[in-house]
C-alpha cells in the first residue's frame, strides 16, 4: 500500500486458533479474501476482538503473516501492538513493519494506573519507532489507562499518528477529539458508536469486530454515509444496530467467532479459559445476521 | 396546554434561591419569558439541573408555580418528581398535576439498590396516579437505579409514560431504545449527547442544561434538524458543542447559573455545600458563550 | 443521658411503617426494650438500616420521638441526620436535640459529587448546630462523597465531633483513621468490618444493623474484647460472622426486618419500591440466626 | 525446600532490570540474602510488586532463576506465574518447577470478564500441571477477574492449591474464606490488611511488598502475634501500619524500589512507562521507614 488515507469500513479480525495452539491459516486467508471481495476497505489483525490479550508472539507473528499475504497489498493491513512496556511496543511495531503491514494500531496494556505523561511516552515511543501511519487505540472498558484529551492534542501533533480509534460508547468524546485535533488526526468509530452518527459529525470509517459478520452491509452504509444521504442511511443502519447491540451483549471475540461459524467459517472458540458463545446467544446472533440478509454465505 | 406532542428543546431549568431558602421569583419568571421568546419548546423546572436534590418541597411547589404562571400556557411545563418511594412521588406528581403543569419528568432517587421489579413499580405508580404524559428519566451519573431496556419495554405499554429522557453519554443506547419502543414513546437527547445525532437517528428533541443559556442557537439547530439539512445542522452543531463540553466538566447547577450570571440573570449559587463555579470554569463558560453568540443579553 | 462516652454495641434500628405509612410505635418499643434487656449500650434510630431516606421528615420525627421515650434515659440514642443541604440538616440535629436526644449520627447525602471543602462545611455545620456529640458517618457504597483522611482530620478538631464510624469495608482505612485522630475521636466499626479486629485495633465498639437481631451475643463478644480475652473472642467472633456474611447480600433493612419478623417482631417490609426478603434470604437468615441461638424468642 | 507448609512473612520482592532490559542478578541476590539474615520466611518473585506484567519471559526466567540461587534452599522460593491463557500458565509454571522453585503463585489476568467456569478452569489447571504447593492470588484492584467464594471453596478441593493470598482491602472477605477453607488452605494477607488482624482471625501469614523494607520489623510482629501476645503485637503494628499508608498511594513498585535505594539496594526505577516515584513520595517513604528503624541499612 502506498501514501493513500486509512478510511472506511476496516473490520477486526478474529483469530483462528487450534486447540494445540496453531493458528488456523487457511481459514484466515480465506476470511480475508471474503472480506476484500465484499469491499472493505483495510483489514485489521490483532485488536480486541482478535485476542490480542490471548496470543503468543509467535501465534501474533503468524496471524500477522497470514494477514499481509492475504491481503496481497489490495487494501491496507493494521495489525495491533499491545504492551505494557515502551521496550516491547517498540520491538513489536519495527518487526510488523519488517513483516510489510500499512500501519500500526496502538494499544497501551497496563497493570498499574498510569499518568498522562506515562501515556503519552508510550504511544510517541511507537510512533517514532515506524515509518507507518500510527492509529492510536483507547478502551476504557478493557484497558486501565485511558486517552485523555489533552494527551490525544499532544500525541495528534507527533507527524504520523494520524488516526484514533475510541471504543468508548461515548459519541461525543468522538467529536470533542474531531473539535480538537481535525486536520491532523483522522478518527474512527467502534462498534459501540452508531457508525451513521460518526459519520455524521466528521469521522471517516469505522474498525469493529461485526463488520467481520457483515461486510456488504457495512461497506453499503459507508456508502451512503459519503454521499450524504443520511435518511437512507439511517434505513441501513437500523436494521444493522441490532447486530451490534447482540455482540454488546456477549464476549467479543466469543460473538464473532460464532458468527463466523454460522457463516461457514471454521475460526474455532475462543481462547481458554474465555467461553465459547453460550446457545442463546448463538440464536441472537443468528436471528441477527439472518435479519440483515448476512446468513447466505453459511452454504459457502 | 392541550394534547398536542412534546418536542423540541425545552431547557432545564435552573431553581434561583436566596441564602435564606426563599425561591427568587422574580428572576426565575423573567428567565422564563426569555425562554419562551427565543422559541423554545417546553420549560423543565426540576430536573437535575434544577437541583431537586437540594430543594425542600416547600421550594419545589414555589418553584412549578412560577414557572407554571409564567408559561402562561404558551409551552408546556413539565415538573420534574423525584422520591426514593412510591407513596411520596404519587403525593408530588397529583400535587403538580393539580397546580397546572402538562406532564411529569419522572425520576428515581435510590440509596439501597432496586430490581427491575421495583423501578417499574415506580415509573408505572407515577403514570397511574396522573392523567398527564409523563416522561422517563434515567441518568447512570448520579442515580443509582438504572432502567433498564426491559423495563422501558414494559414502561412503554403504560399508556401515559409517553417519553424518556436518558442522560447516560451513550448515544448507542438511545437507537436500542428507538428500535424497540418507537411509535410507543418519543426518544430525548440529554446534555451528554450529541443533538443532532439523536435527531439524525429519530429522537424528538433535547431536555437539557445548556439550553438555559443557548436558547437561540438551540432552537435554530433544532429546526435544520427537522428539516433534514444534515450539512447545516453540523455546522451550527459543532461550536454548540462545545457549550456541552465546558459543562460536563463542571457542577450541572454551578455551570448553568453561572453562565446565566454571566447573561444578567441573578440566579445566584448553587445551593450549599455545592460550591460556585470556580473563576476558571467562569472563563471557560464565558469563553464558550461568546463563541456562539451568547452574551449580548449580558447588557440587560 | 449525661455525659458519658458511647462506646459498646449500639444497634441500628429498624423503622417499622404501616403501609399507609404511620409508624409502628408499638413494635419499635417493644423492639427498643428487648434490646436494652439484652445490654446493648445505645440505640441508633435513622441509619442506613433504619432507613432514613425513604422516610417522610415527619416519620422520622415518630421515629425518634418513640425510641427516645422507650429508652426512658437508660441508654443513649444517637439520631441520624441525613440531608443534601446544610440548611436542612442544621435544623434536623437542632429538632432532634429538642427531642431528647444524647447524640447526632451525621449524614451527607448527595446527588453532585462534593469537594473536601463543601464536605467539611455540611459536617462542621452540623456540629456548630447543636450541643450534643456528634458521630461522622461515611459509607462509600451507598454515598457520593467520602470522607477522605484530611477532612476527617479536620473535623476532628472541631468540639463536639468525637466519634467516627465508618462503613466501608477497608478495616485498613481505621487503623489510619485511629492513627491520626485517637484522642480526638472514638472510632466505631459497622457492619462490614469485623468487630473483634477492630476492638483490637482500638475501635470503641459497633454500630451496625446485626447488633439488632444478635445483642446477647454482640454483647457478649464486646466483653471479651473489652477484657483482652482475644482467643475468646474469635471463638465468639467466627460464627456471628456468618450472620454479618448473610446480610452483606442482600437489602439490608431487608435483611434485618426479616431477622426479626423470625423473632417475633412484627416490623414489616422495607418501604417501596424495595423488595421484602426474598425466600432464599429468609432462609440463610434464619439458619444464621438458628447457629448463634438467636431463635430463641420467636414463640414470643 | 521439603514438604513443611508456607507461613511467615513472605516479600514480594521487587525486579532490578536495567534500562536495556538485562536483570541486575548481583542487586537482587544481595537483597535475597539481606532478607533472609532478616529471618523472613519465603521470597515471592513476579507478585505485583515484582512487575510481572511488566517483564518479558525471558526476564520473568532470569528472574527466578537468581532467586533460587540466592535462596539456596533456605527459605522456600514462590513465583508467581501470571498469563490469560490456560496454556502458556501451564507452561510457566512447569518451566518454574523444573528451575527449583517451591511453590506457584497463581495468578489469572484478564482482558475480557471471565465467568466462575473459567476462573476455576484456570486455577485447577496450573495446579494440576506441577506437584508443587499453590498459591492462589487475588486482587480486585489491578485485575479484570475475581476469585468468588463459590469458587475458591471448589479450588480449595484440588489437593495441591493449599494457600490463597487476598489482596483485596476487605479484610472481612479473609474471614468469611476462613470460615469457609479452613483445614484445605491456608491465608495469607497482603499490604491492603493490618497483618495483627489477620492473625488474629487465623491467617498465617503475610505477602506483601512493604516486608522488602521492613523485613526485621514484619517479623517481629509475626513472633508477637505467633506467641498470642496481641497487646505488643498492636504496639508493632502501629508505627508499621503507616508503611502500608505510605505504599497505598503511591505506585507498588515504584515505592518499594525507592524504598530500597534509601536502603542502599540498586534496584533502579520502575520499567517505563511507569514513573519513579516523585520526590513527595521520597520524602514518605524515607520518613515512615526512619520511623520504625528501618533506614540503618542505608549506609550499607
Amino acid at each position: 500500500m502506498s501514501d493513500q488515507s486509512f478510511h472506511g469500513v476496516l473490520p477486526y479480525l478474529v483469530s483462528p486458533v487450534d486447540p494445540d495452539g496453531r493458528v488456523r491459516a487457511d481459514v484466515l486467508a480465506r476470511l480475508c479474501e471474503h472480506l476484500i471481495e465484499a469491499g472493505v476497505h483495510g483489514l485489521v489483525p490483532l485488536g480486541s476482538t482478535g485476542e490480542f490479550a490471548y496470543l503468543s508472539w509467535e501465534q501474533q507473528r503468524r496471524v500477522v503473516e497470514v494477514v499481509v499475504e492475504a491481503a496481497a497489498g489490495r487494501v491496507p493491513v493494521i495489525a495491533g501492538v499491545a504492551s505494557t512496556t515502551i521496550i516491547e511496543a517498540e520491538a513489536r511495531a519495527r518487526a510488523f513493519e519488517r513483516m510489510g503491514v500499512d500501519g500500526i494500531l496502538a494499544i497501551l496494556e497496563a497493570y498499574f494506573p498510569i499518568g498522562d505523561d506515562g501515556v503519552f511516552a508510550y504511544f510517541e515511543a511507537i510512533g517514532k519507532s515506524v515509518g507507518l501511519p500510527v492509529v492510536l487505540y483507547t478502551n476504557p472498558n478493557f484497558q486501565r489507562s485511558d486517552l485523555s484529551l489533552p494527551v490525544i492534542e499532544r500525541l495528534s501533533h507527533v507527524p504520523n499518528i494520524r488516526y484514533i480509534k475510541d471504543a468508548s460508547s461515548n459519541t461525543g468524546r468522538l467529536l470533542s477529539i474531531i473539535n480538537r485535533v481535525e486536520g491532523r488526526m483522522g478518527v474512527f468509530a467502534a462498534s459501540a458508536h452508531i457508525p451513521a452518527c460518526v459519520m455524521l459529525i466528521g469521522g471517516v470509517g469505522w474498525m469493529a469486530g461485526p463488520a467481520c459478520v457483515a461486510p456488504r452491509q457495512s461497506v453499503a452504509l459507508y456508502e451512503v454515509c459519503r454521499r450524504g444521504d443520511w435518511q437512507q442511511a439511517m434505513a441501513l443502519q437500523r436494521p444493522l444496530w441490532a447486530l451490534n447491540q447482540a455482540f454488546a451483549k456477549y464476549n467479543l471475540a466469543a460473538c464473532i467467532k460464532g458468527g463466523l461459524e454460522l457463516q461457514g467459517y471454521a475460526v474455532g472458540a475462543p481462547l481458554r479459559p474465555q467461553s465459547p458463545l453460550p446457545p442463546e446467544g448463538i440464536a441472537e446472533v443468528r436471528a441477527a445476521l439472518a435479519s440483515i440478509g448476512a446468513l447466505q454465505h453459511a452454504a459457502a
